[in-house]
């Protein structure tokens, strides 16, 4: 019977065990041998009369006897009585996941997937991905939200503008979803309400930075019976409030691999919420404070600005900025007066994760902003039904997976929080 | 303060209350009208003094008082005090959502999701599949499963084959991923050791049946340190349990509309396992019973035939199918013997919900088999440096969520488990 090496230690002494992973470390004695044994649950010390004819990284299983050594990683080892290799690996790996990470660039990372996982750094960004996933769902869950699975292939984008991935389906060409907006706008209206999706999307933007992704993961959230953008900060906060009480309690291991910590509850309920003019105003004063350059709307200079602002001001990582200009907004935005929308943007850490607000629900008020954006009724069927055939007041938001788990820890480069991120020029693993 | 309809008959008489919803049902008595109001909880009884002007379907918000009514739904109207309609709907629907939705072809069900969903008969299909996804991941966390989020964006299919869709991608081509087989390997093999994944898998299979859909959601499972096959089914008997308890006990409401039930534990622990050869034997004995052709392969018809022995032999709705040729598996299964490979299937009421396997984790069995499937090392780059970097033995599976939903349900074809299904016509709404 299998042991995991985070439970070696309970174990009696007089009991056979099997232990099974990766050559982590090896370290010859001569008359004695120590490997370090990795497997999912962490790391055990093996003893070995003889060195064994064996690579680093190789699969290995073992049986033995635990023995308490208060130097061994847990404070037991165990002594090998019998050693199988089960898949040995190549002795010129492109790098040694035992060294330290922190020399690799970026695209040694990128390239060598299998391997930088490895690393107990690196697994640690997908272990936090997937509490967020997690307390994502099961938030919404508790909330009466029902998860939902919509389709990636679609006629044209929800957003409008030409940053669409073409897909030849059979005899004709749809594209990837920007986002499931119609979807899950048409779920509210479909008497769910409330539903979320956790769902890949598309946007084949051609920049190349450190906070973009042409493919992503976004977590979308929509819910019927608001009055304005309001409600929908309130949600997030819970939301927010949630994961990253769940990324304390269940990621604290890989929390202090990157130093880092999540906002407290409190801290979420005292984020600020700015309107956008303020926002521009105030980005732009802190922007000539630190002698740069004037600002004229939310980039990610501003992004940074607001965020150093609010953790000053409100001692808060988070900060929303709502009433968004109508210029700035998709059509289904809903407006708050002639040039104001009730939308907005949350801001964590200085970058932007969430854009969200209340949509247009009153079908006579969509016909007349379509012209507006260059739109055409006739290609619009699908959201004319929408608001014909009774819609609720609705509004939601979508939070960038890779940019939160990515701001949680500190990682330079959203890429970074993407098990294989596809960009311009990377296509591969 | 709105009050859900399945929380009315609680409140005590004399506080006011609001409700909101859609308009299900209007009954003009001449001095007294009734309303059925229907919101994501249930349905409750509105009482006016007079038909108000209004269209079935359309959302509107009540004040009133709660008063008991042993005739009204749940036991308890709403007296309405104020009424204001929040959307109108158009009054010339495509059908009548309070209407026998059994007498609704497939195509006005999907060609109107919007409305189609708004029936509590349908809306419990996406219920019961909401809960399937939720136990499918809570049940593989607790058995220490790791969530990963893999790149739909791939270089060629996994399997081989020719059913890929196309995706222009900036100045190249690249493909949907017809299953994550690769990452999720990758990722075991990086010391996650156990993983699964919620995603939408492509076939551009040209085939238009009631068991295909061109896109689905699948539910992808794999994990390391594994002997053979079945402890592959032996994971999928614990997880069909769960998924089957939590579908038992959260929908009951959902499973009484379609008159369906999930089978208990002990009908999964009791579910056969049979072997390639034994089971296309016993197949085409039962067909030629039946006065049928002779049957040669696991084709739809023996999976029919195999659903129908084990029910009468083993009381199970579901039977394995393992031991499967070598030819009729990809280059990837591990064989058992020269013929046979470690791999299996899950046939479910008649239908393939499942299909998995151990993996072949040994470098040089890898590179022999690939000239007899017709495949170049030179391609296979992914593949070859998984497996010579230390990969434990290991195998998985995945299960299709719209067949799990459907064959739960008793649905006649899988698009109606799909909320916006693509086939080679329907790539709309």
């Amino acid at each position: 019977m299998r042991v995991l090496a985070k439970d070696i230690a309970g174990k009696g002494a007089d009991t056979s065990i099997e232990a099974c992973g990766w050559v982590h470390r090896i370290r010859d004695m001569g008359g004695v041998c120590f490997i370090i044994l990795r497997d999912r649950s962490g790391i055990v010390q093996l003893v070995l009369n003889e060195k064994p004819d064996i690579t680093l990284e190789s699969v290995i299983k073992v049986q033995g006897f635990p023995a308490p050594n208060e130097k061994a990683p847990g404070g037991t080892e165990i002594r090998v009585s019998a050693i199988e290799v089960l898949s040995r690996a190549e002795p010129d790996l492109p790098f040694q996941v035992n060294g330290d990470i922190a020399k690799l660039g970026i695209e040694t990372i990128l390239d060598n997937r299998l391997l930088s996982v490895r690393s107990p750094k690196i697994r640690a960004v997908f272990n936090v991905q997937a509490t967020i996933v997690e307390a994502f769902s099961a938030w919404l869950r508790s909330q009466g939200f029902t998860e939902i699975k919509t389709s990636k292939l679609v006629w044209g984008g929800t957003e409008g503008g030409t940053e669409l991935f073409e897909v030849e389906y059979f005899d004709r060409k749809l594209c990837l979803a920007q986002s499931p907006q119609f979807y899950k706008e048409a779920m509210v209206a479909s008497g769910m309400e409330r539903v979320f999706e956790v769902a890949p999307a598309y946007r084949a933007e051609k920049h190349d930075t450190p906070r973009h992704l042409n493919e992503y993961i976004s977590l979308d959230v929509e819910m019927g019976f608001i009055e304005s953008e309001m409600d929908l900060i309130e949600l997030e906060r819970g939301l927010l409030a949630h994961i990253f009480s769940q990324v304390a309690e269940k990621n604290a291991a890989d929390l202090a691999l990157w130093n880092a910590s999540v906002p407290n509850g409190e801290a979420v309920a005292a984020a600020p919420v700015i309107g956008y003019e303020d926002a521009v105003k105030l980005a732009s004063e802190l922007s000539a404070k630190a002698g740069g350059a004037r600002i004229f709307d939310i980039n990610p200079e501003a992004e940074r600005f607001l965020c150093e602002w609010a953790k000053e001001q409100h001692s808060s990582d988070l900060v929303f900025v709502n009433e968004f200009p109508r210029r700035y907004r998709p059509f289904y935005t809903y407006p708050s007066d002639a040039n104001r929308t009730m939308s907005f943007d949350a801001l964590f850490r200085g970058l932007e994760i969430t854009t969200g607000g209340r949509r247009q629900h009153n079908y006579d008020a969509f016909v007349e902003v379509l012209p507006r954006f260059g739109l055409k009724l006739e290609n619009m069927q699908n959201y004319a039904a929408l608001l014909r055939c009774g819609c609720p007041p609705h509004g939601g938001f979508a939070i960038g997976l890779e940019r939160l788990t990515a701001r949680i820890l500190g990682l330079a480069n959203v890429k970074e929080a993407s098990l294989f991120p596809r960009d311009r020029k990377r296509v591969e693993p």
